[in-house]
């Protein structure tokens, strides 16, 4: 029953890899290492996608809850 | 009674597919897993939608509830 | 006085048709069945317009709050 | 000393003939008949107006807070 | 040391002439007789600029505070 | 330690020119006389600025504190 | 355990070099001395970045933290 609160489904793919998509339009594939109730997101083993290709490889990225779309697991 | 407040209503199409549209224009359409009271929401088997047509086949979506414009029973 | 606060007005149109305008320039027309104090809002046998025309046909549609300009009764 | 206050000053206007210019560029003319800590409000004899001209008639508008710019007595 | 707080110093334009530009690039210039926490702004005898030009003249204002970008006195 | 929160290492600059620099490209330079939680913040003896050159003189500017991109001593 | 949440992971950012990606497009690179719950953040030493090269300096910086849609250590 946990899991009928979007953010215990989110929880479940903790440590799983993700796609979080920006409002700007910015695409980001990572695992989901944490986040909290106002969805500010910490990814680790970042790749910054565009078009389906690598666009730029970082390595751990806080991402701005209020900038975030939408977060998938892979 | 309890279906004259907005969540409520929305709690009927739980476990239902919904069709979710985006402020940027997007469109998803997949099962009503969960949602909170700000409306953040998690749909599974989620086809992402453009022109009537599926453009993309995601698994399970967490959306953040303020890039959502409405939510509908399909 | 209750009708002298804006949702006690509001509340005076559960049951009627109504339109609602949201900010990106959409118009749907529809029975008010539910809000609450965010404005979100339930809306049923709903009309999407456009030009005066009808656009598409929805049934129950859930509306955040925070992407409505006006709500008018028809 | 209470119209010190903007939303005292507002009240003075209950009732009287004002106009609402909305982020969307959007003008309305109309009886204030209520409006909250938010500044949603409803108008009574609506008038939107368009290069100061009427544009379309509406009833009663109830009319979000967060979209209006600014509020001026005819 | 009251003056070291923002709203402290906004207050000491009370009564005075202030320039009010908004986040749409519309300014008003006007006699500042009120404001509260939101910037919700009351201002009275007031001129729409445009271009260092009169472009309406409009009694008292009612300006909602999120909508403000600057306050000062001319 | 006070210096490990934002808000301590803005005080720093109290009294001090600073740059502003807001959501829409303005830039204001004056001297920081007061903020507070929102950011919202009074400048002293300001001049706005465009590529470097002064556009407009000030005397106290109130900037609202959401309109506000980056505060920098100069 | 700390370090599931995002804060924490953060934290570990302080006094290290980062770069913050803002919601206008602009990149600030600098040392991150603190930042809080809004993620309202000091940098100093920053480099303002335009195409990864350096397109200004400034000592430390302020930056509100709506306006960030990422951190990312160096």
């Amino acid at each position: 029953m946990e899991a009928s609160r979007p953010l215990d489904s989110l929880n479940e793919s903790r440590g799983k890899r993700v796609i979080i998509e920006l409002k700007n339009g910015k695409q980001f594939v990572g695992v989901l290492k944490a986040f909290d109730i106002h969805i500010n997101t910490v990814l680790e083993e970042v790749d910054e996608m565009e078009n389906g290709e690598i666009k730029r490889k970082l390595g751990d990225v806080f991402i701005r809850g209020d900038t975030i779309i939408l977060i998938s697991p892979q």
